[in-house]
């Protein structure tokens, strides 16, 4: 369903570093990236929609207005969201930028915060302002592996997936990198995802195609139906692969679209595939529907019930689990109309019963990956949704995490 | 927190019996229920609002349509959702009802049905037409125990709540009855709630009120956030309390209201207390909102977290995760307002953290209630909302059900 290796070359101008500020209260090891591009980038974000937010949210949120997106660095830290710590939070944000800003002599409005980690714990500026001069040291393009490993919390593995296109003749590369365990896990497995190209591209044009791009990845992923107070995506664009600047609609513009589009539902994917706890990897494909809008409804649903989702770690061909959360999804749908296939088998033909050979496909769907197909028969619009399932081992991981 | 005794006064005119007709996949024992009220009773009905609806639920609307809303029968029965099941499913709960009618003497559609149990699977008429005389044979007032454990699928329990009321000088009962580990446990846990009473009342009046029992009842308990489609509450009144007829706003319909949505409430609670593993009943009390609406959509949003119902499973006082999910209600909130107490110590002041003692709260958190407490100082509306911990026995029992 999903293998890609990409090669990683990476985008020209951005340089990456990481050390161990000791933030972390389970384990050790790096938990601050800094982040650079050596020229000043266009940058598009998206940030939680929950109304509780970090301060690195609101700050990064406040600086972008300011610099009119545009930045030339990123601080990130795990193991502390700096998240409900009022205006002290507030300060050691600010503290973190300045100083930031002050080593590469750069406004700190250009300066991007991301934190990930446990809520409501204070968090100490120094820890990460004495951090950065000997991070600045060791800036280098290559630093963008310890990067990825520095921001994880309960994931098991780094996250990244790149791309290289051609555009006006020039080889324009992306590079992105995430984490996250949970879509949404307030304290610990918020989502934050960075994307870095060298296309040289509209900064308005960048913020208009990047909620698109977030609609057709990170909207379409869920572990636990939650929603961080941190999450974040930062696409950064430093134009230095110099290329004819992409601003509008053209066949080029779209090339660059779907290249993002692709890396950011690469890394979308390898989060619900590193579910807390999750076994499987499971695609919902929802096709035949009246409107996208309405597949995506039903696919969200299905994807979104914790019974099929313990289904599938169960191996149980349950389609009538399936079939009542794409009923449950709060738009149009006649069972009467509808099938649902699992790994390609015809489980339940026009809302009822089909007949399969049930012990075959139970050895099916013991895979690492499950597909879900439903067709609606009311229209020719589809959608995609990706989850995992959902196991015994998510409790154990929730359950106990922050004491 | 919540702990009623109720001596049961079965209301007059009401008679139950159960059997066993093999419907069950897993153990055995009595799995069909037949209730009969002696009286033509005005019934008031709320059925799931899935858009995938069981069979019998929607021969229950047809019938309560033909009617115009008065019943003298319920046959139930658990093994078997009779959901997804076609032409076929219809004619199966057309042939109980036929029956039921016939061996009572009554109008086919004045018989209400209500199943549970695995979806996608045909049932035979023949299975519960067979039973239903010998059933008819044996109905009597204290009946309702049986059936009360003939409903049952995951539950562990039967669940069973009553009153009495003095009415225009005249005794009044109520009894209910409900079977539901999960409030939506489409292949199985479904909820289906019966409750009787003697009282005299408008068939449309008791209509009126259902909703609103409904609502600060069986509408205020989440175990896994889906919805079954087979979940149905009947509410029967045959008047045979000869009390003077309620039928509209007065101390006397209060009185009634106010009974039967203690009921209903009692039977809701003890749903959320045998929740599918669960070890743990929360109530989450939302206070100071600027509506009841703002509040129930602050309680059901913290109710429904997986990671907030994860954390009392694990003792731990994780507040961040708690007014994470207030966040994510949809509704307006200032964290900078908001307090949360948990079983009555202030965890989180002002959108941070308060000092406690964690050890000491630990404790208190390790019984088998808790109170989850939250003050928005938005106005003055409040909303409860109760709900189980998330267990990883609900993992084992959701992922091995069906097969």
């Amino acid at each position: 369903m999903h293998k890609r290796n990409n090669k990683i070359e990476v985008p020209r101008g951005f340089m990456f570093a990481a050390g161990a500020a000791g933030l972390r209260t389970h384990g050790e090891g790096p938990d601050v990236g800094f982040i650079r591009s050596e020229a000043p980038a266009k940058v598009a974000a998206l940030f939680t929609s929950n109304l509780v937010k970090a301060a690195p949210v609101m700050l990064s949120q406040e600086h972008l207005r300011k610099s009119k997106y545009i930045a030339q660095a990123i601080v990130v830290n795990a193991g502390n969201a700096n998240c409900a710590t009022g205006e002290q939070g507030m300060q050691t944000a600010a503290e973190c930028a300045s100083k930031a800003a002050e080593l590469l002599g750069i406004p700190a409005e250009q300066v991007l915060l991301a934190s990930t980690g446990v809520i409501g714990v204070p968090m100490q500026a120094q820890s990460i302002t004495t951090m950065l001069p000997k991070l600045m040291a060791r800036l280098k393009p290559g630093g963008y592996a310890a990067v990825s490993k520095a921001i994880l919390t309960t994931d098991t593995r780094p996250k990244l997936a790149a791309a290289t296109i051609s555009l006006s003749g020039r080889q324009v590369r992306i590079l992105g990198m995430c984490k996250g365990a949970g879509m949404i896990n307030p304290c610990l497995a918020t989502m934050l995802a960075f994307i870095f190209t060298d296309a040289a591209v509209d900064g308005q044009f960048l913020r208009e195609i990047t909620p698109r791009i977030g609609d057709l990845s990170f909207n379409r992923i869920s572990v636990d139906g939650d929603t961080s107070t941190n999450d974040t995506v930062f696409v950064m664009a430093n134009g230095l692969a110099a290329n004819k600047p992409i601003s509008g609609k053209s066949a080029e513009a779209e090339k660059l679209v779907q290249a993002l589009t692709e890396v950011a539902r690469e890394l979308a994917i390898k989060i619900v595939m590193d579910g807390e706890g999750a076994r499987k990897l499971i695609e919902i494909r929802v096709e035949k529907a009246a409107s996208e809008a309405e597949a995506s409804a039903i696919a969200r649903s299905i994807g979104s019930s914790a019974l099929v989702k313990t289904a599938v770690a169960g191996a149980d061909p349950n389609w009538g689990r399936i079939l009542s959360a794409a009923g449950n999804a709060g738009v149009e749908l006649r069972p009467e109309l509808t099938d649902i296939y699992l790994d390609g088998v015809l489980v339940c033909r026009k809302g009822g019963a089909a007949e399969f050979n049930e012990s075959a496909l139970q050895r099916k769907l013991r895979g690492r990956e499950v597909v879900i197909r439903i067709l609606l028969r009311a229209g020719t619009a589809q959608s995609t949704f990706w989850t995992c399932d959902l196991t015994e081992e998510y409790i154990r991981i929730n359950a106990s995490y922050r004491t």
